[in-house]
């Protein structure tokens, strides 16, 4: 018996939650069923020490949530129920302590009982510098019911889930004061929204249990990055109208520039942002409502030669957007 | 367009083997149904450079090989068949060219297009120092047909697919001499044992279709440490016949102590080590000779007060073994 074997243990879950798991940890794999008339949904994302987190911007418990929130995310953009969880660490061999790791997994069992996610299995490695969190999530949906970025046609209405800017203006509060320092009693809501963002499931479900053509993406990379893949996927042009965007006050106060700044291209968000047909708006706004659920048009999908997103403000001056997501390479 | 989505661009297949993929790269997650007469089985493994391996021991081709590899073995492990696999890379930003990240997936496509696996997600990021490759896997395996370390029985015997030892004996020589200067006439078998590990999904299969209760599990980390790993999960003894365990030749020349640190602890041979009831050891051998599969009784199992693992050789003597894996922590 060593370390590595005595620590795997300790985060083994003596519980599962998931009738269809019917192998867990502890074997070469884990086995899972799937009903009839589902099919299973897959993704995996990667938070790097130094590129999407330091200790002074999140405690571990708020990486743990998020490692398996922005993972969650992508399960919620197909409209998928989440249902397992496998987690690889690559723990550098100084600076980190068993409570904190243990913090990681307890911010992840967190958010992972919310909705009855099981953790299947991992590997746990070691390496020099950085801390390398890698999260693969599995989840189900309905057969034949997928919400694909090429489901934008011309007329479609876009939509977004809820505000955005919220997580980019958190963080920037956080690099300027860090963790401690920052100012908690006005800032909780936007802290809250880049330490612990809640990915949006039910309302992933209800876009794809009403059954319409609809084009999903979630906002990682910021709504701009995220507006110009459905454009690409679809090959279509999508203009968002600023005015209508949902936002937070302390957002309002900042210049133009800082204000698309953090709106636009900020990301972390993790609201989702699709579209839908104009005949279908009104059944799919009433779904929401009745689920208690914000929904905000922001914005309409044109025809176009080629994929576009243009921002209209001001009644009528419309400004191509090109800036996109973070570039690793 | 930046840098990084051209690069995954490059590296997204165009073509798809898997007819129950419904939606593979590029949305925000993949999508692939599951035949009502089997389950799913998902491992996920990740490589550490500097920890796993270095340019100095393995080629890039290589490497992506074995990081697929490992991960099909613990399919392999499961008597599944592959099907899918997800690539998350964190990519230090000095030090790498484009060519030899072209060259890693180039290595898992070779491995992945002889089981006709299809590659379905992924995250590329960015790191400062080290090559973090994390793979995950997903296959598929007959319902309730589970080969688990739990299956031994008192009675049954021991046994593995393959010779022990060459995958320690080649990365010994590689770490003494490197890459470029290691002997390949004379260490061909060696070296590929450690460079390009063959995933045993065809040994894998042939025992999942037996129908016999089998144990199983493959040797990442060491004979000794696997045995044990099926000791405390069935609670039993295992004894290992030293004379009868298969290995190769110029392992034969070392010191009994180098000969067994090779065979027994070595590791990342990537065989398959099970055991099954001596009734239907018979018929279990013969479908391995109509397969064309080697098979070696090495082993049996007792009855136990605790899990244990041990070595009898020279006609009688007993030695425990304790020794265990690799410690991460």
């Amino acid at each position: 018996m060593n370390n590595e074997m005595n620590w795997i243990k300790s985060i083994t879950p003596d519980t599962q939650q998931q009738p269809s798991l019917k192998v867990g940890i502890g074997d070469d794999a884990a086995i899972f069923s799937t009903e009839t008339d589902m099919e299973s949904v897959i993704a995996v994302d990667t938070m790097v020490e130094g590129v999407h987190f330091t200790k002074e911007t999140m405690t571990m418990k708020a990486l743990g949530h998020k490692a398996l929130a922005v993972n969650v995310s992508d399960l919620a953009a197909m409209g998928a129920v989440p249902l397992y969880y496998l987690v690889s660490i690559a723990i550098p061999k100084t600076g980190w302590d068993k409570q904190e790791l243990d913090d990681i997994y307890q911010g992840m069992r967190h958010l992972g009982n919310q909705f009855q996610m099981d953790l299947i299995g991992g590997d746990t490695v070691s390496t020099s510098k950085e801390l390398v969190l890698t999260v693969t999530v599995v989840g189900k949906v309905e057969k034949d019911r997928h919400l694909l970025r090429s489901h934008a046609k011309p007329g479609d209405v876009l939509f977004v889930t809820g505000p955005l800017g919220l997580s980019a203006y958190g963080l920037e509060k956080l690099l300027a004061h860090g963790r401690k320092a920052a100012d908690e009693a006005t800032l909780a809501e936007y802290l809250k929204a880049h330490q612990y963002p809640q990915p949006r499931v039910k309302a992933g479900r209800v876009l794809a249990e009403s059954g319409f053509k609809i084009a999903l993406n979630d906002i990682s990379d910021g709504i701009a990055s995220e507006a110009m893949e459905i454009a690409q996927a679809s090959g279509v042009r999508v203009t968002l109208h600023w005015e209508e965007i949902p936002t937070a006050p302390l957002i309002k106060e900042g210049t133009q520039e800082q204000q698309e700044n953090w709106v636009l291209y900020g990301g972390e968000d993790f609201e989702l942002v699709g579209t839908v047909s104009e005949a279908d708006l009104p059944s799919l706004e009433k779904m929401f409502t009745e689920q208690g659920l914000p929904f905000f048009p922001i914005g309409r999908i044109e025809a176009s030669d080629q994929p576009q997103v243009v921002l209209e403000r001001n009644k009528g001056e419309v400004i191509p957007l090109t800036k996109t997501g973070y570039d690793h390479l």
